[in-house]
């Protein structure tokens, strides 16, 4: 699968146009390059920043998330609790002769051709038998591979200065915000459901990454964690979405090796089981409208669900929202997981702060209660200097097993010590409880910036008269305007400049070009897809009028210069056409 | 200096604030907190992101500027060619009781009253006599220090799974610039100057931050790194802000224990020579509107030239862009420095990348030049196998030194080889030199994204009639408009909807707050910092006419429904004053 082909793919291509271009490329490269570390350019940076700029307008602006930064460093605690200092770890393996070291179940996967989904399942011996029965040697040297063991895969730390205090960089910006729980829940006004998001770096120490911008050791994630009664886990914009299809592979499929697709409307996703939770279901369709959005028809889209084994650690059903790009074939954009309670129960465990929230019932509901209250006067002669701890370990067991135990045994092992009835009274209460106390459930869509930014070049990318094309959606484009002057004399740069001032004034990004033939420039444009150029010539000096033109279909049309900005601010917007920009006109 | 104030100061006042109404608070608080860490919510992310995009205007769209992204994380490598590995670190000193640490050159200036300006001068050794002399105990036990130490205030990591490849968490974002210059300077067709921005999380391993937003260990950095020919270093846009006036302290004047301000306009600081660079003087011009924008009132502003010993290793002159905040007197807030081709060049030395520019003279330029012929037929016979040698050593020795010291002594010396007239031709050769090759200087300004938000609220933050209201310029306010249904019935809440609903699309940021009574949703507006608040009442219902309130004022106007969104664009933009949103009004 890895490899360069012979005749450069889309990938190369891309790459090459990133770097020459400067929308990105490997970083440090004067120091020979650091893999899985990538520097963006002045294009690249704004495409990014214009990506995550449609997430926030869909999720944040319409859908009312709020939006949260917390730091990249966290203390070890943290991830101890998340589960990721157990589980965020992958087999490796080191080549004894040249000293390398490799992902062990990627070496299955290209040279014992076995499956991404069967080599997860593999124990670490398991890994070492299919290595030596398989007779699999370095690539790199031939050499033999010692004893595979797993390597973190997070970046490890100090906080200050005492070198017992452990940090590690985040793998996911999800533990900023569920450590946070308790607070931002008060910000809502405790009310649920509610969604909180962070756009932000994070770090994922990989043993060797490969893949250019879909597989970073540093890298811009956008997790979106939305809260959820599940006892109330309807949805109430479900309407606008249930009729939205989504492609799915479904894990049941996927078990019996199939890789069949099944489209369904969102509603019948829901009620043949094939999406757990509604809120999932809708997030999944924003994920789909988003990719579209980004130039990616629905065609080239999936969601394949994940097997158990596959799933993280945290997961209860997740699917990955899945691109075809040419040379890997299907790529995660997207993940949607169901974490259920697993990240806030486990805080609560590692922190002991309460993570539940309280809801009222609609009325009181009258319950019972077994208590169990010691007899001082009874345990004080049997267990002397021990009978206050005694009574304190007795009012925090479980009155219910007291109970039973002393109705079946007659006594109570309290540790070491035996409770007999006469040692206590057993009493039922009746109490009216106003609410009760849960733990949310969460669903988390969660995308890698940069790959979306990869995603949106390689569809971008197409070639008209041997001549390359970034043809960008209009509003992802990192430059929007061009503006030309036909010749670098006559007063026509200066016209050039007026209407650059004017349009940057108006807020659009906007680049002047005065180098070389028209014709070069308008090359240049199209390779970095900017979706308009306006050229000055000499009509303009006489009429004030300037010629528009469209990078896809390389059509002109002629404007009045005041009209601009107006006009510009509705093709951006998506309200008019090209054709309304002005008078067709043939150069 | 430290310590908690008796009342509580603005400091504590708006810290509390800001945990309160969701704009920042301590990360990790569940697990204890740790300091030197912040989590922004959903309000101080929004004012963090609206001060980023002010700068961004005035750098990137208005100056041209161009912005990257570059990684956290760099090799060893990077920092080490930056100097940061060998001169980023502090002063540190542990009690050698209770193991606490402290920095050195903080406890001196709490304990001994000596200067910031003084303690940066002191070596360990100084350090440690006057811990000594003064009897400076730790202030947590009265423990006895130990030995000061240097300890280096960068994050350490290893990238991939070799322990030796060492990694550094970027203390600034200036080197992902400096280390990327040539594709940079590539990109920007060859052509000084140029300026490269980057704003992105930065971090200092603190050894004991205790201030606030004001000193983290993680951090928003926002480096600009303009580049010119130290040749021509004419700023052309000079004109625009020749007569802005700066407030400097000049080094001259500290030297003398004067921290007088003078009051001079750019031209005159340039002319008297306060200022070196012409760029840097623009840029001190351009912050210091940026901090206008952002509230503060230029008298509360000033600029601070720092002595030799205060500055970084990089820099030839830099001055601090203080402000005055209640509790701490003078803070920095940006940091001009002008750190001449110092980084680039020693990435050069450190990579062995030329990181020269070209520059073409405007006609050749004829310059005569020595040339050291060996004579191989005389060589041989001397040093016979070793002749091949000294004629490479020749060729790379200078040829004036050889030249001079053949006609002084009849002889020159490589190394132990004595190398006679005879054996060498010294000849002279005109050559045409077509241009020069050069590396860039650079002048930088640096700000705190995390320190301007602070500054932002201090000086937004009053108190009228016993209220709190934070009176945020109304670009950078983190919520523009708050809609209210006077009551929650007879239709006004769906009213309310529908206005939030437009004003939503059009863009604006938008809260509906129905709530209890209008005073106390009105007082909560004020708190956050709402520049205007739509009121649906009865009249609503009658003629589909809102009134508008003023968060500073607290006056209102009356105004049609339908003529809201462009009354607001214009608003929000310092088109239209309050008054001119409809007409006055006493509720």
């Amino acid at each position: 699968m890895t490899g360069e082909p012979k005749t450069p793919d889309k990938f190369t291509v891309i790459n090459e146009l990133a770097r020459r271009r400067c929308f990105y490329w490997q970083s440090y490269e004067i120091y020979g390059g650091v893999s899985g570390f990538v520097t963006y350019g002045f294009l690249g940076t704004k495409l990014k920043q214009n990506i995550e700029k449609k997430l926030r307008e869909l999720f944040v602006n319409k859908l009312g998330v709020l939006e949260i930064e917390s730091p990249v460093i966290a203390p070890s605690k943290v991830f101890e609790a998340s589960g990721h200092v157990g589980h965020f770890k992958e087999p490796m393996i080191e080549c004894l002769k040249c000293k390398r070291r490799f992902r062990a179940d990627h070496l299955l996967r290209e040279f014992a051709e076995i499956k991404e989904s069967e080599a997860e399942k593999l124990s670490l011996k398991e890994v070492k038998e299919v290595i030596e029965n398989r007779g699999i040697h370095c690539p790199e040297c031939g050499g033999t591979f010692g004893e595979p063991k797993y390597f973190l895969t997070m970046f490890k730390t100090t906080l200050g200065p005492y070198s017992e205090a452990v940090g590690y960089g985040r793998p996911e910006a999800a533990q900023g915000i569920f450590v946070e729980f308790k607070h931002l829940y008060e910000m809502t006004r405790e009310k649920l459901p509610f969604g909180v998001i962070q756009i932000g770096h994070a770090l994922r120490n990989e043993i060797s990454p490969r893949q250019g911008l879909i597989r970073l050791r540093e890298f811009t994630i956008m997790d979106l964690e939305f809260f959820f009664d599940p006892e109330e886990p309807n949805c109430f914009i479900l309407k606008d979405f249930e009729n939205e299809t989504l492609r799915l592979v479904l894990a049941e499929n996927k078990l019996h090796g199939s890789e069949e697709i099944v489209e369904v409307a969102v509603k019948e996703a829901l009620e043949k089981g094939y999406i757990k939770a509604e809120w999932q279901s809708i997030f999944m369709a924003l994920a789909k409208k988003l990719l579209i959005d980004l130039g990616v028809p629905a065609e080239k889209q999936r969601f394949i669900e994940k097997l158990p084994w596959e799933r993280a650690h945290y997961a209860v059903q997740s699917f990955d929202q899945e691109v075809y790009v040419e040379r890997w074939g299907w790529v995660e954009v997207s993940g949607h997981a169901y974490r259920t309670d697993y990240d806030l129960k486990r805080h609560m465990q590692f922190s002991g702060t309460d993570m539940r929230v309280f809801k009222r019932h609609e009325k009181p509901v009258e319950t019972e209660q077994i208590v169990v209250k010691p007899l001082m006067a009874k345990l004080g002669p049997v267990f002397k200097a021990e009978a206050a701890k005694v009574a304190k370990m007795l009012s925090e067991a479980d009155p219910k097993e007291v109970e039973v135990s002393i109705r079946k045994n007659g006594y109570y092992m309290l540790g070491k010590h035996k409770v007999l009835q006469e040692h206590v009274e057993i009493i039922r209460q009746k109490i009216k409880e106003r609410g009760k106390r849960f733990i949310p459930h969460v669903v988390e869509p969660s995308f890698g910036s940069d790959r979306l930014v990869y995603i949106a070049l390689e569809f971008a990318y197409h070639v008209k008269d041997g001549r390359a094309i970034l043809s960008f959606p209009r509003e992802i484009a990192p430059v929007q305007v061009g503006v030309y002057p036909l010749v670098t004399k006559d007063g026509l740069p200066e016209k050039a400049s007026q209407i650059y001032e004017t349009l940057i004034n108006e807020g659009f990004i906007v680049e002047c070009d005065e180098t070389g033939s028209v014709g070069r420039r308008y090359a240049r444009a199209d390779e970095i897809g900017i979706p308009l150029g306006i050229t000055v010539d000499y009509q303009t000096l006489k009429d004030n009028t300037v010629t528009i033109r469209d990078r896809d279909s390389w059509k002109q049309v002629r404007s009045r210069i005041e009209r601009l900005p107006e006009l510009l601010h509705k093709y951006f917007r998506w309200k008019v056409d090209f054709e309304d920009l002005g008078q067709s006109f043939e150069r």
